[in-house]
């Protein structure tokens, strides 16, 4: 149940029985020599669209664009500072409010937007928090990450071992090579196996990164591990969901 | 060519043959009792693409969520304060220009992002204004509705004439009926024109246009219209950007 | 009746009669060789106190640097960016709602001030809107260019036609020197009327018309001519403030 | 030499032989029963425009609304936060600092604009000293109250004694009677001398001055002490402002 | 040695060895019924200091108010948005790197500081990241929470097991009485274990978690423990930070 | 009585018997060759916390990093942006007033801190003042120079007399000597009395100052002067806060 794709009518009618949305968030940066850059956002959206199905739930056109400074070193990579993506967040946030929403569950597609979406979290609340006599609605806002669950977990290390790596894994370019076949991309990977670090700005990130990997081997991805990481992902996260819109 | 498909060594060498990008803008915002919430950031996204694949451009992922605070009174609205969506647009260009992209062609699909767009560009602008001794790049920025040019203002008066209205038009519709036709709505519309009028915030739009709609009527969208008017779009934008682009 | 000639409790007594306010914005930035840096702010001033008088309507004090970052590239040019116009245009309708007042009509004598205007209409209308069950009073903003009116336009196309161009124009030049006799500057104006074109920052416009002028042909200004411009400016404008502060 | 009336080839020719610059700022606020709202933007003004004829200064345009936000009790009066001033003040500076000005003497007309205007003056500062390899060049603003010198000081003593006060004063009354003597207003004052103390916010404000004015008598205001008190401004400051401007 | 016990040549002394600096930051928050209120700032202050004697490293004076607008339900907590503490953390970092820092070491005594400080990182790095011709020094920073190495954490498992709870926990508090041995408070702690469960605004905490602790029973705090805390703290922490100033 | 050495339930008891807290806040920055960098904080912190022993008043944490962008030519001065401290004070003031707190005594220790504390208060009340209906509780911030009263002035002349200068004092590098006399540095003044004069940005003051004082000698420091200085602003500051906060 895209929001997209419904009149007002209908989300009218949807608030009478939930006061639940689901957001997915991404990324648009670099995902090494045979990632896609909107790898993060196409994680997000894919599996957020498979849980709003089976949980009968509403989801919130994808923010495509995250927290990806340190991608900057890569031609395409985009950003929001951390300032500005904590203002989108309040907006869409209080518009949905404005409506009865009450909880707001954030399937998040990378790792660099952790910081800021929890951040943006406490920026929303504090101005419950700041005020004492408000009658503002108590409001819940939930950040989920597509692969932390123990279902897919177990899945990525019985099929990539160590290979699976921090950054442009590939059980996430699996996941967009399932989601579009039509856009595999092959590329020599040297070495196979990408290094690991820890990274500052755009410019460090590429000293230590040169092919933007890190620690991953994304050339064992396949179109087969995506359907089933995502299988693994909307049946973990649709359990989740209900329990927590619920609570 | 959407970027979020490309590698990001495939969008380093689209950077040797352009210095152009196409970044499609819409709404969630309602759009009267049949039309979708997302009408605004499909018809912008579906025809942006249609341009990149004619003018063989990258396009940027679509800017979802505008400036819409006067739809605010209809369920599942959503907006970005005017302040926040500069600040996003400025972060979005500076991103891009980081890599060298210098031509920013933003295909619009909302009347209410115009005025928050247009400042947008002047605040991107004054950051080289205001620095005397700056050897920043010369960038340019172009604002585009996809519905100003000829041929599609001829087409839609030849099919609704005064029942095209200036929100949740017929034409508009259409094109998500062609882009989405598993989610097309029956609704009755009712007076089947709506009225016109002016309005401020969204209490007032409330007040003057009970169903969200003005002076349309939306109930005459077909997807064979919003074919026709997607190919005219298509079109006529193609010629713009590439003209632009290269002057 | 200037806002600044009155003291509180003479405002506290309009407002029993009116709750509207005229406000005169203009910008502070070149005008080509033969007009003055205020042109934009003088236009909008005279004219506002004209209708002031007509009308029987406070006028605020006039907002004298706007949004013109694109003439930065000649000496003397002021801009205040987007945001920070914004932010002063909040404050300024903040301040009067206090008060009591409800409707604020600004009166703008420069193009370039036109979407940041927009856009701050719309921040102060959001927080209205973004606020479900606010009791704050219902207000409404009117954006009026002084030359935006039949009566102006068709005295101007008949005094200079193709002359009149769009900055720096024979019809504001003759506004100021109607105003301001003793500032008259004569100037030599090669080629007599200025190229036309787009822009985007400072550098770029400087780069295409290198005097400061775009289409238009100053030097047939006359005050005179801006005796009959200030005139029917008056007169039109008068009228579209009467019948909008009482509907 | 009001910036306003002048070319920007007058701009330019100007700098070739100075580097500084005149800003008048006042406020638009209550100034008790028979002072104008425009009092201290008036003051600002004209003295500002005198010293510029004594100095052969450039005077830019005046800065009307100010921080006021302890007057919003009274009707009329309005404000700029701080925080929104000093951006307005850093937007103005930038923007000379761009065509060559160096030195900003802010001629300033009210009171509760010292601690804004001085902490805008370290914003700006800031920028160039958190930038160690900063080329951008030096710059020095200096604020300067009309009334702080001997001269100001001792003439209005002498007029008023301790019926002076400290807002709405007679002194500032009796220079907006000599600039326009056509808006004098006559009031009942009573008590003829108003009490003193200190405030917080407008209720505060409005509580304990319950017709605005702060420990002065206005009704002793002439014309003709408003000419005297202009001069003794004019000459006491043009020795000011040209003793630091060639420093 | 504590920056602020320096004058600055000792300083530009110390720039010719190190380019690291420690930066305390803790909270001013709730600590349940025997815990202070600056339990969080304490902790991360004296630890601070015990590594900057160890290390020979300059400790920057402590933020002792950090992110805890869920705290606010409780009397004397205090907190900065996240926005407002981004800032700080960006003015600080760029005051030090204009002098030659370049290894901005946090040390953290306050979970709720986690997301802000880490967004705070990238806001500081977007700078560097989106200006491609950049001339900035490299810089970096870490985030280190006390009580995240192995030393602590088996301590704090040895002596409290399931006791240790998350917050106000009889770890961070033994280290206070340690520090503050004349603050030592005593209260019926009722449950002896608080209990656990997640939380969003300052009334949602409050509601959960009636005298403030979570999971914790830190009536098990004594001196003694602090110290042997302290103890293992500083010798980890040394470590960490000679390791990684030096990489 | 320190806030951070207090409990909730302590603060929630004291807020039966007073509405008022005391706020030190001070500076990071040079202090010449024998002045601590910490000397703003230490001085406004120790007195503080003397006079809230006095009076029974609670304490807030010192604010260590105040406005200090002049002093940033010398190592180890930081600043907080005026627009950033202002946004720190806003979030602390309304974070107490959350808790009942109504009076907020700011004790200063750094005259760079002076506008940006007056501007944030008006920042502060201008929330209050803007909205006419609101039902905030009243409140009042009151800034205090520990050196600005009459025993201290006094003291200090006949201590040091013309060589007191005014940055880099005797008497404020007294009161850290007394307070740490384990930091007490010796260093060559040359000449004995620095220089006087005005300053704008750091690269302006360390031009003007080479070694950071303005006007003193603080050579003439010591810690029994030191003893003098603290008892007797604390007396006069005790009896201040005491009138004020009862008023």
């Amino acid at each position: 149940m895209q929001l997209q794709l419904q009149t007002w009518q209908e989300v009218e009618a949807y608030l009478q029985t939930s006061r639940g949305i689901i957001l997915p968030i991404g990324s648009t940066e670099q995902h090494g020599p045979n990632g896609l850059i909107g790898t993060d956002a196409i994680c997000a959206e894919v599996i957020a669209r498979g849980v709003g199905e089976a949980a009968a739930a509403l989801v919130a056109p994808t923010i495509t664009v995250g927290m990806a400074q340190h991608h900057l070193g890569f031609a395409g990579s985009m950003t929001l500072r951390p300032s500005t993506l904590i203002a989108v967040l309040k907006d869409m946030v209080e518009s949905l409010v404005r409506h009865g929403f009450e909880r707001f569950y954030f399937l998040n597609g990378h790792g660099g937007n952790i910081a800021t979406l929890t951040a943006a979290f406490s920026e929303i609340y504090a101005t419950r928090s700041l005020g004492a006599a408000s009658n503002l609605p108590s409001i819940k806002c939930r950040l989920k990450n597509w692969w932390q669950n123990q279902e897919v977990h177990d899945l990525a290390k019985g099929l990539y071992g160590n290979a699976e790596g921090s950054h442009a894994t590939p059980s996430e370019v699996s996941v967009t090579q399932f989601a579009y076949p039509e856009a595999i991309k092959s590329a020599l990977l040297e070495p196979p196996v990408a290094p690991w670090g820890d990274f500052a700005d755009a410019a460090d990130y590429r000293r230590k990164f040169p092919d933007g990997r890190i620690g991953s081997n994304p050339g064992l991805a396949t179109p087969e591990a995506g359907r089933r990481l995502y299988d693994a992902a909307v049946a973990a996260i649709t359990k989740d969901y209900r329990s927590w819109v619920h609570a």
